[in-house]
């Protein structure tokens, strides 16, 4: 299969691309790093990256950015961050993509916990989360030609603990590998519409 | 108490204030009809309204526009619409109410059904109504000085069949009244971080 990580350079990303690369053609896209540049919170970007990668049989998201602060510090600037990257820049990806991935193709995007288990400073991620989980849910009985999409929704990941480690007190960890896992089955099974939780 | 119901002359709204009116003093806005006018999608009419009405020790919305279209053709501007309307309308009437609201006051939302059950051209507002979710369960375990926010997720309403049946062939509806139960259990009760299912 032909697959786009984006965010491929990343800890997640990362450890997808080393699980699917030694079965795949894998081309992974980022802000800055990964063979090819995107700017997932602009339209256009997204379009010019499926002008430069066609005939797609996978596409795995693993990225986005929200804003983490206390509820009553977050302005409405900081919410419109998280719902331009990781909400909008995610289903942008599934919007424009549809248009050119192959019949029976996948999309795979990310959510994460904390809409499910909520912390403090947490509430832009959890609108975010919980967007993707419904918006994947709802797609995935729209989605033309047998194409299928899930999200993958992982816990705080271990070797990001050094910096997360104090807001995710009590919080089991899961290695990145452990994470890749679930981005595996998205891609390589044939279920749609599943929010597959990570820890 | 003192309970401000936006939307509060729609649907559910009104069956909302139907049921409260007797024991508590209810004021009602909406965009174009209730007691104050107020647009939700703009910060500076939400900052209004709480110059207006001050004291609450409720704040119910029972408001929220998406669009329903199928997913091929839906728009990124589709999607904001829903997304500054009915989410960050909601989100920013706590932001600036928790600014006001009395202590030990009460927030309570709407979202609905679609992220749970999705249908057919209903894509924003399973990512709108995921969103609220996640929103509730996090600002809740921040929120200051005892106040409280709830979400309402109700199915299709029996008397908003008449234009949604075609949509929601096989869904069982729940009559208004049946549905502002739950913003009733929401505003006097002392529960926190729900999302009720209403049908």
């Amino acid at each position: 299969m032909k697959i786009l990580v984006i965010g491929g350079t990343g800890l997640i990303g990362g450890a997808v691309v080393k699980r699917l690369q030694a079965r795949h053609q894998v081309i992974t896209a980022g802000s800055r790093t990964g063979d090819i540049q995107v700017d997932i919170t602009q339209l256009d970007s997204i379009k010019n990256l499926y002008n430069e990668v066609k005939q797609l049989d996978g596409v795995i998201v693993a990225s986005g950015k929200v804003v983490f602060a206390h509820l009553e510090k977050m302005s409405h600037q900081d919410y419109i961050i998280g719902i331009n990257n990781k909400l909008m820049g995610q289903v942008n990806l599934v919007q424009e993509g549809v248009k050119s991935i192959n019949p029976g193709g996948s999309f795979t995007l990310t959510s994460g916990i904390l809409n499910r288990d909520p912390i403090v400073q947490g509430s832009s991620a959890a609108m975010v989360n919980g967007a993707i989980d419904g918006f994947v849910k709802a797609s995935a009985i729209e989605l033309p030609h047998g194409i299928r999409i899930n999200a993958v929704s992982p816990t705080v990941i271990t070797e990001a603990l050094s910096v997360y480690e104090p807001y995710f007190r009590g919080f089991k960890p899961v290695d990145a590998d452990t994470a890749a896992l679930a981005y595996e089955k998205s891609v390589e099974g044939q279920q749609t519409g599943q929010v597959y939780h990570v820890g």
